[in-house]
C-alpha cells in the first residue's frame, strides 16, 4: 500500500468467498469507480473454478470506459496465498449450500415455527451459526498467520456470530463486521421528512443517528436532521402510517418481493418501545417472540414475505447464467455503485480522510448495558489505520431485555460451537423466542435440523 | 421484649391486615403453641370491625388447653398505635378486593390471555402492584416514624414489589419477604427421594438447597441430603413422572382442586434448563412465555388449575361464616401448626438461636448476575438482630435472561407506580412475556384494567 | 443563530467569568479571527465593574484591522440575563480569590505536604472543590431555567467536580469541560518525531491519540501518525531523555518558569506503567503517592516547579494594569489565536462540520472499568448539536487502581459539598494520596484550610 | 469417611507440609481432643525425613492420657500416596527457607522499604507469591487427578494468592483458605467490652462481626454482642486509647515480642476510615502506604514489631530441638487446644452441625464491590458437605480503593508467575504502596530479589 496526498495505490485485497456471484460483482464495481484507489485482488474460493471465472469477469471489466481505477484481480488456491501481503481481508461466504439453508429455513415449519429469513436467528440462524463458527475459526487461524496486521471485513450472516469468532480466535484481530440495514432506516426517515413536511434530504447519510444493538436488531433512539432532533416526526410519521404501513416503491410492493415491507413492524416496535428498530422487518420479527411469525397469515397483516430458500435457488440459477454470459462477453459487466459503506472504509483506514458510520465490534463498554465482549452495533470513528465505536449509551430496560436474550443465546451458540457441545447448542436453540414447540418437538427438530447439516459438523457426536 | 437465657417475653407484634381470615389465625395458632415466646399483638386493619373480631377470637383462643404461651390481643384504629413500640411488624394485607382481583385475572381471558393465579406476574400482577405499591408507601412511612428499628416480616403479594417498596422508601428498614413455595418443592424433593429409593427424610428442611430467583419464580441449582448431591436423582424422577405427573395425595386431584398440580411444569423447566424451579405450577407458569397457558387445553395438559376469583369470593364467604362461628363459640379454634418459618424466624431474631431459610431481600450480590437493589429470593441466616443473606452463586445464562426481563419489568412498574406515570406503567405491561395481545389490544386492556381498579390509583391521570 | 451553508449568524454566547482578564480577552481574540461565525457575548460576572471594562475592550477590539467578524459585547447584571436566549454558555471563573488559593497551595506546606498546582487535587484542589460546587450548583440551576437547550463549556478547574455538579444538578444539560493540557502532550509527540528520526509534524492535531482518565490526569494508550504506531517512538524518546528531561524551549527553562517542566514526571509514569500521561508534569505529580512531590529538593531533580501564589497575585496586578491600558487606548488589543480548541468546537456544534478532540464528559461506558457517571476525559465527535465520546477502551489495572482513587475521592467530595457534611468531605481530604501526616495532623490541617475559605461555604457548621 | 449420629470414624486427611514443627503439632493436638472423629492422617513432605518424625510423634501421643479420639499417623513420600482416598486435605508449607524469606523482608529494608512480616503483601510478599504459586499449580493439579472430591485447606502465606491458585487450576476444587486473624479482633471487641462497661463475654465467638476485605486486610462494618451493636462502644475504646494503644497482656510487652502490638495501628484506620480494621498490627501496616512503616522510629511510634527472620531462624533450631526431644520421650507432647477453627470446620462438613465461621473463597458476589473471582475473606455457613459464603455487602468507597488495589496487584503477581513473565510481576512489584524507592531502584531491587529466589522460579529468564 502505497500512500501519496490523495491517492493510495497497489492496495492487496484478500476476498474470501471470492467466487461469489453478488458481493464479489459489487465490490468490483465499486472499486472501479473509485479513483482514489487502486491495486490487486486475491480471489478465494472453495469452489476454485467460480474464483477462477470472476478472475475474468474482473479483468473483463477493466475495459469498461467508466472505470475510474485498475485493479487487478486473481483466483488463488490456498487461504495462505490470498492473505500473505493482504492489507485488507473481506469475508463474504456462503456457510454450506442452499440445501442446508433450506433446512434450517423450513424444517422448523413443520412445527409451527416460520422464519422469514433464516439466517440470523431463530432456529435456523442458530444451526447455521453451529455451522459457519468451525469455518471462522480456521479463517481466523489463517489470518493470525498470514496477515495478523490486515483490516478484516465481513458481511458474512450470522454476523455478529461470525465476527465473534473471530475475535475469540485472534483477539488482536482488526476486524469489523458491516451490514445495510441501518442505511434502509436512515432511507425510511428520510421519507418520512420528505412525506411529512416535504424536505428533501440529500443523502441518507444526512440523516444523523445513533445506533445501538445486535446486527440486525439493531435500534435508533436518536435521529436528526441538521441539528433538529427527528424522533417526534417519526412518531407522527408511525401514527399516520400504523395501519396501512408505509412502502415508498409503491402500495402493495411486499406481496410480490420476498424481500419488501411495509415497515409495519418497524412501526409496530415503535410503539412499543419509542425506538426507532433499524432493521428490515424480516429480520427484526425474527428477533421478537412470534409477534409477527405466529403463522403465514398473521405475516400477511404485517405485511412482509417470508423468503423461501427455493426462491434462492432459483436465483443462484440465474446468476449463474448470468456469470457464464459475462464470461462469455455476451453481457457486458454494468458499473452500478452498491450503495455499501465497504470503500469508504477502506478509504478511511488507508488514510485518505475520517468517516463515521454504523459497524459491528466487540463491546468495550459502547453500550453500557450489555455484556463487554459480545459483539454489538454501534457507530465508530474510521480514520488512518483505526476503527474506534462511538459511545453509544444504554439500551431503554425492556428492550435491553430482549436483546439481552439473545446476547446470551448467541454466547451459548458459540461455545458449544468451539466445543462441539451438543447439549449446550440445545440450550440455546430451546432458548429462542421463536421457540414455541414442546421441549419434546424442539429436541426432535434439533436433532432432525444438525442430522441436516453434519457434513458440517466435523467432530460433533451426532447419532 | 425481655429475652432470658431461653425464653423472650413481652414481645410487642404489630399485625398490618390485622382483620385477616386466614393468614391471622395461622399466626395465633403458631404462636400459641410456640413455649418459647409470649407478649402482645395488636391487630390493625382498615377494616376495623373485622380486626376487633380478631381481638376476640384471640383472646378466646387462650382458653384452649392446648395453648403453650399467653398472648395478649387487641384490635386498634391508627398504624401509628400498632407500630409504636413494636419489636416485629407483620404485613399481610388483601390490596383492594376480589373484585379489583377479578379484573386481574379475567379481564386479559377477553384476549386470550390465561393466568393461574394473577397476583404476582402477568397483566393481572402488574395491575395488583400498581394498587398495592401506594399502599406500602403509606406502610414504609409509618414505619419510618413509629418503629424504624422494628423487623418487618411481609407476607404479601406481589411478594417482590411490596418488599422492594419498603426499602425504596425507608432504605434503612430490617425487612423481609416470607413465602412457602421453597418449602413445598423441598416436600417435593423428600417425595423423589422416598419413591426413587425408599429413603424416608423426617422433614423437608432436611433437604438442604440453593435458592436463587425471584419470588415465585425462584430456583435451585443444588439440593441434598445429608450431603449428597440429589440433582442426579431429581433428574431420574423427572424422566419418570415427565408425562403422567407426579402428585402426593393421589392421581388426579389437581383435576378437582384449584391449587393442585402434577408438577408437571417443574419438570418441563427442569428439562429446558437442569435446574430445579422452586415454585407452584401455578405460580411458574405464569412468569415464562405462554407455553403453559396458552389457553385452558394447554393448561389441562400440563396439569394445574386455573384458579377462578368466584372461588376466592366463594371461599371468603365460607371463612366469615367460619368467623361468626368462632366468635360465638358455635365453633372452637383448632391449634394447628402452619407450616410457615415465621415463628422461627422471630425466635432467632429474638436471640433464641441461628437458623437458615429463604427469604426476599434486596440483592447485595447474593445473586451475582442479577442487578443490586432488586429484591431477590435466596437463603439467608437469621441470628440475633440479624438477617444476612448466603452467597446464592450465578442463575445460569438463559435462565437470568429469563428472571431479569422481570426484574426489569418490576423495577419499571414500581417506578411507574411511585410516578402514577401510566405510559411508563404500560411499557411494563406490554413487555409481560404472557402479553400476546397486539399492541393497540393490549393498550385497550390496559385501559379497561386501570378503570377497573382506579379506586386505588389516586393521583393517575384516568379518563 | 442562524445558519447558511457556511456561516453562522447571530450566535448568543452567555460568558460566566466574563471580567476575566486572561481567558476572556483570548476568546475575544478568537471571535474576532474566526470568519464563519458572528453574533453577540453577555458578560457576566460577580465583579460588574471587570466584566464593564470588557465589554469596552471588547468594543475597542473590532476597530483592530485584522478582525475577521463582527461581535456584540455587553456586560450585564444578572444570570438571567446572561443565560436568556444563550446558544452558548461558557464558564470560566475563579472560585473565591487567591487569598484562598494562598491557603489552598500552601497551608499544607506547614505539614511537609506540596503541591505544585493545588487547585485540581491534593488537599488545596479537594478544599477548592468544597467552595466551587455551591458556584456551579446555582450555575447549573440558573441554566436549566433560562437556557436548557444550550451548550455549556467549562474552562474552571477543579474540571472534573465542576462538570460533575452541572450534571448532578441538571443532568440533561448540554455541558462538557474542555482542558489544553493533551495538547500539550500531543506537541511533546511532536517533538519527539522530530528529535528522533526529524520528522515534522504540521500541527499536533496530527498527532492521532486515544485519551483516557481524569482531567490532568488523563492517560494516552495510542498515538499514530498517519497510521503508524508512534508508542515504540515514544519509548526510545523516555530512554534517551529520562535523566536529563527533555525541553523543547531551552535546557533550564524549568528553573525560570514556575508553569514549565522538563517532562521527567512523564518520563517516570511512562517507565512505571508503559502509557503516555497527558497533562503537564505540575499536574500529573499532585495525584500519585509523593514519589514527585516529597519535598522541594525530591522536586527540583524531577525538573518542574511549585507555582507560587504570591506569583499569582503579582500577575493579577500586571493584567489589571493592563486591563486599564486597554481601555484607556493605550495598549492596543493585539490578535492572537490561543490555540484552544473552543471556536472549532462552537463551529462544529452549530453545524459547521464535524471534529474530533478531547473533552470531559459523564462516563456513560467510554471507560469500560471507571465507574458510570463519574467525569472522565476521552475524545469525541462533535457534530451538528451534538457530542458524543468515542469508546477510548480500558485503562491497565494498576494505572486504573490509581485513578479510580481519585474518582472515588471527587464522587465524595462532590456528596461532601452538596449536604454540607464536614466529615464527608474529611474523608476525601484524608484519603488523598499527597495526605502523609498523621490522621490528627490531618484533621487540624482540614479545619484550618475550611475555616480559611469558610466565606464561601454557607450553611456549613464551622467553628 | 463412616457416619454415624455424632460421630465421624475413618477419616482420610492428607496433611501437605506433614514435616512441619509447628502447624502439624497443633493439628495433633486439636483432633486428639475431639472426640466425635477419628480416622488417619497422611503426612507428605517434601523433607521426607520431617514427615517421618511427625509419624513417630504422633504414633507416641496416642499414650497421652488425655486423648480423646484415636489417629492413625503415616508420612508418605509422594503427593499421590497422600492424597488418595483423602476427605481432607490440609495444606501448610513453608514456600522456600528462610533464607528465601530473609531476602523477602530485609534486602528492600537496603531502599528504605520495611516490612513487619513479609510474606502477604509488599515487596517480600510478591516475591514470595512468586515462588509459592508454582508449588500450588503442582498440588491444585494433584488434587484434580487424585482427590477432586476432596475438601482443601489452606493455611500458607500468601493465602489469598495461595486460594487462589488452586481455584485458577482446577476451579472445581472444594477449598478454601483459614486464618486466625479475624478472631484476635474478635478477641480485642470482648476485651473492649470489659474494658468499658465491665461485661465479660464467654468466648470470642460470641462477637457477632461481618467480615469483608483480604485475607491480613480484614474489616469489620459490623460488631454486635446479643444483638446490640458494639461499634459506638469501639469508637469510645479507640479515642480511650488512641495515643497509648492498648495491650490485654501487659503495658510494653510489644516492645519484648516481635509479634505483639498495641493495637494502635488498627486504632489509626478506625479514625481514618469508621471501620474495624481486622487482623494484627503487623499485617494491616503492610497494605497501607507507608504511614506506619516509614522507617524503625515511625514503627515504635505506631507501638508494633518488625519481625526479624533471624529471630524465625533461632526459633527454627529451637522447634528443631524439641523435635528431637519429642522423638526421644525426653519431652512429652502437650495437648492444647489451638483456638483454630479447623477441626470445627471439619466436623461440620463432615455432617455434624452447622457452623459459621470466616474464610477465604472466590468471590462470587459475597463482596459486592470487589472483582468477581478474586479471592475475598468473608463468614461463611459451613454445613454437611457444603461451605457457604454469606453476603457481606459493600466495603465504603474509600477503603473499597485501597482494597481494590492489592486485588489488582495479586491477579497481576498469578497472571506473572503462571506466565513467568518477569515484566509484569515487575509492574505490580512497582505498584504495591510500600514501593516507594525510584522506579530505576525498584527495578534493581526486584533483580535482586527474584536472583535470590530463582531456584524455586523453573522456566523463569533469569539473568
Amino acid at each position: 500500500m502505497e500512500k501519496t496526498d490523495n491517492m493510495v495505490r497497489n492496495i492487496q485485497i484478500a476476498y474470501i468467498g471470492g467466487g461469489s456471484m453478488g458481493w464479489a460483482w459489487g465490490l468490483m464495481s465499486d472499486l472501479a469507480m473509485e479513483p482514489q484507489l487502486s491495486g490487486s485482488v486475491k480471489l478465494y474460493d472453495i469452489d476454485f473454478e467460480a474464483a477462477k471465472r470472476n478472475e475474468t469477469i474482473g479483468k473483463l471489466l477493466q475495459n469498461n470506459a467508466a472505470v475510474k481505477s485498475q485493479w487487478d484481480y486473481k483466483a488463488v488456491e490456498t487461504l495462505r496465498e490470498a492473505l500473505t501481503g493482504a492489507d485488507f481481508v473481506i469475508i463474504s461466504i456462503l456457510p454450506g449450500t442452499f440445501d442446508e439453508m433450506e433446512s434450517d429455513v423450513h424444517e422448523p415449519e413443520k412445527y409451527g415455527i416460520y422464519q422469514s429469513v433464516g439466517d440470523t436467528t431463530g432456529p435456523g440462524g442458530i444451526v447455521r451459526a453451529l455451522r459457519t463458527i468451525p469455518m471462522y475459526v480456521d479463517i481466523a487461524s489463517a489470518i493470525k498467520k498470514w496477515s495478523p496486521e490486515a483490516w478484516v471485513i465481513n458481511y458474512t450472516n450470522p454476523m455478529t456470530l461470525c465476527t465473534r469468532t473471530l475475535y475469540e480466535v485472534f483477539p488482536k484481530i482488526k476486524a469489523f463486521g458491516c451490514c445495510h440495514e441501518v442505511f434502509g432506516t436512515q432511507k425510511l426517515i428520510k421519507s418520512a421528512l420528505s412525506d411529512m413536511e416535504g424536505i428533501e434530504v440529500a443523502h441518507r447519510r444526512d440523516i444523523k443517528v445513533n445506533v445501538l444493538g445486535l446486527n440486525h436488531f439493531t435500534w435508533l433512539d436518536k435521529a436528526s436532521y441538521k441539528g433538529r432532533d427527528l424522533i417526534p416526526l417519526y412518531k407522527s410519521f408511525v401514527d399516520k402510517y400504523y395501519e396501512t404501513g408505509y412502502e415508498k416503491t409503491g402500495k402493495g410492493h411486499w406481496m410480490n418481493d420476498f424481500f419488501a415491507s411495509a415497515n409495519r413492524v418497524k412501526f409496530d416496535l415503535f410503539k412499543r418501545y419509542g425506538l426507532i428498530a433499524a432493521a428490515g422487518d424480516r429480520h427484526l420479527a425474527e428477533f421478537c417472540p412470534p409477534w409477527y411469525l405466529k403463522d403465514p397469515e398473521t405475516v400477511k397483516t404485517w405485511m412482509f414475505g417470508l423468503t423461501p430458500v427455493s426462491w434462492r435457488k432459483e436465483n443462484l440459477v440465474s446468476r449463474q447464467e448470468r456469470s457464464l454470459k459475462l464470461l462469455s462477453g455476451e453481457e457486458s459487466f454494468e458499473l452500478q455503485q452498491t450503495g455499501e459503506d465497504g470503500i469508504l472504509q477502506i478509504k478511511a483506514l488507508a488514510g485518505l480522510g475520517d468517516f463515521v458510520t454504523n459497524v459491528n465490534l466487540p463491546n468495550a463498554g459502547q453500550i453500557a448495558n450489555l455484556p463487554l465482549g459480545a459483539v454489538v452495533e454501534t457507530n465508530a470513528v474510521f480514520s488512518h489505520n483505526s476503527v474506534i465505536p462511538l459511545q453509544a449509551g444504554r439500551l431503554p430496560d425492556n428492550v435491553q431485555s430482549l436483546v439481552y436474550r439473545h446476547v446470551i443465546n448467541q454466547e451459548t451458540t458459540l461455545k458449544a460451537a468451539l466445543n462441539k457441545d451438543k447439549e449446550l447448542a440445545f440450550r440455546a436453540f430451546a432458548n429462542d423466542p421463536l421457540m414455541t414447540a414442546s421441549i419434546n418437538d424442539a429436541r426432535k427438530l434439533f436433532d432432525k435440523m444438525l442430522e441436516n447439516t453434519k457434513a458440517y459438523l466435523p467432530g460433533w457426536d451426532i447419532g
